[in-house]
């Protein structure tokens, strides 16, 4: 990826590889000061209207005289981007770009769940709610860190092959099954240790949550919720001793902790990364890219310009 | 406290001094064996109509007919009580019992959930919302493992001395306060590390949530919700990087570690237990001691025969 460096920026170059990502590191806040939390106070606002920071305007056109905002501060949907350099991450220039960019979203929010949110240990039970390329990446990560049953759900039985590729042991699609969560306390003498939620919906979320071991169960929100609807739990229901919790961004600190991340994959056998990719197309196909994605037919697009 | 012995029982011998927890540990079932829970197979049952394990029976009389359940597993509003010895913990017979009383439940709940659900740390800060003997064990608790700020939340102002006395370190009536939670998060730059809801009211509930920083707040759920509410929180919110868990009698393990806990408390200077029995009846006035507390003049009372 080339890229231009605005005045004042330090520690980028033109010519670097970088990755970008929505979840800013500005490395000054008290936030970033904090060791618990990936969260920066510089990209606290509403994600889908964000400008820059500096100054406060967009660097896009305007449409109908109206600014045209930052998308999830990365706005990578387009040919070119101008971005705060607290979202642009330098890494290994040896690293092969076309799967380090999974690390700009899906890997680096899967993996950090399981290691930094979760943080799972070995022979822990696990069940994976939605088999996206988020799911997915729960599934890698838990099978690195030795769980020992991997449970993937989803309703497109398609995503059977690509969950088992990566880890998964057994399957479930929900059509088949009234009571996900009563099936799968059958099979793990009460529940799991860890339910990971990708799927972007409560009664989902719901599942999740009854589907981990009273006592001692966490479940981990992964999946975003554009709904009016709150939490389907009952107060009540936390004496169990269930918790429950979010995940953004795996909990990773990007600017700090990606580069790391980047070279240790890069001397990782049999992570199969590629398998995430499932097409490549041009940019003026990307509306064909947002059909395949919302099918169920690709996990992830390689774009070109 | 004096009781004769079932046959079978072990470990307990008529004349023992004994404390009676609600949350029985028969020491063989899963959750006992783990140590990540204080729940028991045994008493994960209505505890308002719980039985005696060994015949699915009560042990007191009928009324029109029909048995009189278990209340608790300890029924200890009556004068006498026939109990599983799960529920039976015997203690130095040295301990204070009238002060030693209180670990059957408030002293554990609210001590435990600060060391054993929370694990609070020096300097945290922390939020104790209701203000009752639950929540006066917390602050006692947070004080004792050198929390920097304990604010106390209660809408009677007469629990300002008694919160002072365990260590709070500021007090709020949220009568005289619309937003309990921007009050906090200005008075803690952004909110306090640990709330502990002990009031037992949804919207309390939602406030001791909003009142934690976000990135890497705690909220425990301590008050019981008879309520059919769902739990007052979206989604969304989780992403803010707080999370929310229950705490059922402090996390304690109440045969194993409640005698422990006793002969460390006789050793402790500046308790201040008798602190908390503010009233002292006999057994046939006990509807008199229910309704001081329900009108918040007393903490407990200590009933005798
Ligand atoms: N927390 C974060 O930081 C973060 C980061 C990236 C993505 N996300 C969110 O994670 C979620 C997953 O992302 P993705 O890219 O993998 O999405 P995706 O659409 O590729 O995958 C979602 C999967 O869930 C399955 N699914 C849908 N309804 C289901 C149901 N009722 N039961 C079981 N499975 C069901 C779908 O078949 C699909 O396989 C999305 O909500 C996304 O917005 C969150
Ligand atoms: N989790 C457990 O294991 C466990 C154990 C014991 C008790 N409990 C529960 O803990 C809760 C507290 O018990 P307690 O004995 O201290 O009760 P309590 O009635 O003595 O105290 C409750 C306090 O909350 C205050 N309060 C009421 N409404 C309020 C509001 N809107 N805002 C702020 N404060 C408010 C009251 O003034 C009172 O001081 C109860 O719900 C009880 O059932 C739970
Ligand atoms: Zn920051
Ligand atoms: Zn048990």
């Amino acid at each position: 990826m080339f890229l231009s460096v605005g005045e004042g920026v330090e520690g980028i170059k033109e010519g670097d590889h970088v990755l970008t990502i929505f979840n800013g590191e500005c490395g000054e806040c008290t936030y970033c000061k904090s060791k618990t939390t990936n969260l920066c106070a510089k990209f606290r606002v509403d994600p889908f209207q964000s400008v820059m920071r500096n100054d406060g305007k967009t660097r896009f056109l305007t449409q109908d005289g109206k600014p045209i905002y930052h998308f999830l501060n990365t706005s990578t949907f387009s040919e070119y981007t101008v971005m705060d350099s607290a979202c642009v991450v330098k890494i290994n220039p040896e690293a092969p770009l076309n799967t380090m960019t999974l690390l700009s979203c899906c890997l680096s929010t899967g993996i950090g769940s399981i290691i930094n949110t979760a943080k799972i240990h070995q022979g822990s039970t696990v069940a994976v709610f939605g088999l996206g390329a988020v799911g997915l990446a729960v599934i890698l990560g838990a099978k690195r860190r030795g769980a020992s049953k991997i449970i993937g759900i989803d309703i497109n039985d398609d995503k059977r092959i690509k969950g088992e590729t990566f880890g998964m042991t057994n399957f479930i699609n929900p059509r088949d099954q009234t009571l996900v969560h009563e099936k799968i306390r059958d099979m793990t003498e009460g529940g799991v240790d860890f339910s990971f939620e990708c799927a972007g919906n409560l009664d989902v979320l719901r599942e999740a949550f009854l589907s981990t071991h009273d006592g001692w169960g966490l479940t981990v929100v992964l999946g975003i919720h554009p709904t009016p609807r709150m939490l389907p739990l009952h107060p009540m229901e936390l004496f169990d001793g269930r918790t429950i919790t979010g995940s953004v961004f795996g909990g990773f600190k990007g600017k700090t902790q990606l580069p790391l991340f980047v070279d240790r994959f890069m001397n990782m056998e049999g992570l199969k990364l590629e398998e995430f990719i499932t097409h490549e197309l041009p940019f003026n196909k990307i509306d064909q890219a947002f059909e395949l994605l919302l099918h169920g037919k690709s996990l992830r697009c390689l774009i070109h310009l």
